[in-house]
């Protein structure tokens, strides 16, 4: 049984999304990660190296981080479809997504809450327009990442492009949109807000 | 036969010393990133959705982005031995290592260098002391982030650890200047930067 140590409002939602696209039985574990002492439960301490959550166990695995829980979960279950298998062509492109959430789409909204100079050269994200314009680029016909098939890359990026959506941060992209709507149409995203706001 | 786009003085260096580190043939494609009639190279635009340097192209196989390229060849090429399987119980620390490059050092040494107000809270990387703190626990006593074994994950944040020692971002760190000191001592790595110091 996979326990997923999780707290309301944090990236910890979008690997409840990804659990309910698996079909698998996990558990929940709620851990208030503005609390010291919460943060001090001994499965969380070795599942979560930077006390953070996401994180997982799955046995005797730990996996923190929503990328690496994303690629842990899709390959160790491939019968849930979440990931094209190592010798697929489409895996190179699959691998590119899976670390577009925390290498560039995360660091690229910072800078923009920010309000700081990019410097497009230098940063692996580049900026956030560069960032925005790649994305769009590559639902290029969709409707997901991967063209016809689904896979945990649409939510890791899929919960990302909400997230800049809810803070105002993408407004009146028509791809982008699109997309939000279509993620936000799986029920197991639903499940996950649902769950979300009744906590 | 791997084609890796690369540049001088970038991040493409890494993905050098990981092919080195499998004994696999590959050809080297300089693609002066600064150049925006170089970034028009067809090839170079199918492997690089953002324009940036590494990318690699394998037969049918694109990827860009060196955390993806990292995992890309670890898994397809298993008998480099720089990935646990996929059913190994480390795994799940492997993936959180493997995200740790672009998602955690990345970001927080661009907050440093910029002087900013960290957010240790809403930052997945936290800021620069805590992936510090973390990497080093990381280590434990190593010699390698999976303990005896090199892995894939040695190479990202081994070559970032260097980065930050090269930048004066991390001075009388012993843990970390006895890391950078054992892969440094690596015999790709040596031929990676003596490439690239020869160009």
């Amino acid at each position: 049984m996979i326990t997923l140590y999780w707290c309301p409002n944090t990236r910890a939602s979008r690997i409840m999304w990804l659990l309910g696209e698996t079909g698998l039985d996990y558990e929940t574990k709620h851990i208030d990660i503005r609390d010291a002492e919460a943060r001090k439960d001994p499965g969380f301490q070795a599942a979560s190296p930077m006390g953070k959550v996401p994180a997982i166990a799955d046995g005797d695995v730990t996996v923190a981080d929503s990328a690496a829980i994303g690629l842990y979960i899709a390959d160790r279950y491939p019968e849930a479809g979440l990931a094209p298998a190592v010798d697929d062509p489409a895996r190179g492109r699959y691998l590119f997504w899976m670390t577009y959430t925390p290498g560039c789409i995360e660091p690229a909204m910072m800078e923009t809450a920010r309000g700081l100079e990019p410097n497009r050269a230098s940063s692996g994200w580049g900026d956030f327009g560069l960032m925005i314009e790649t994305l769009e680029k590559g639902l290029g016909d969709g409707p997901w990442l991967l063209g016809e098939k689904f896979s945990a890359a649409d939510v890791l990026n899929g919960s990302s492009v909400y997230f800049m959506k809810q803070f105002g941060m993408l407004t009146g992209n028509a791809t982008l949109d699109a997309y939000a709507e279509r993620c936000l149409a799986r029920p197991a995203y639903q499940r996950a807000l649902a769950r979300n706001e009744a906590t």
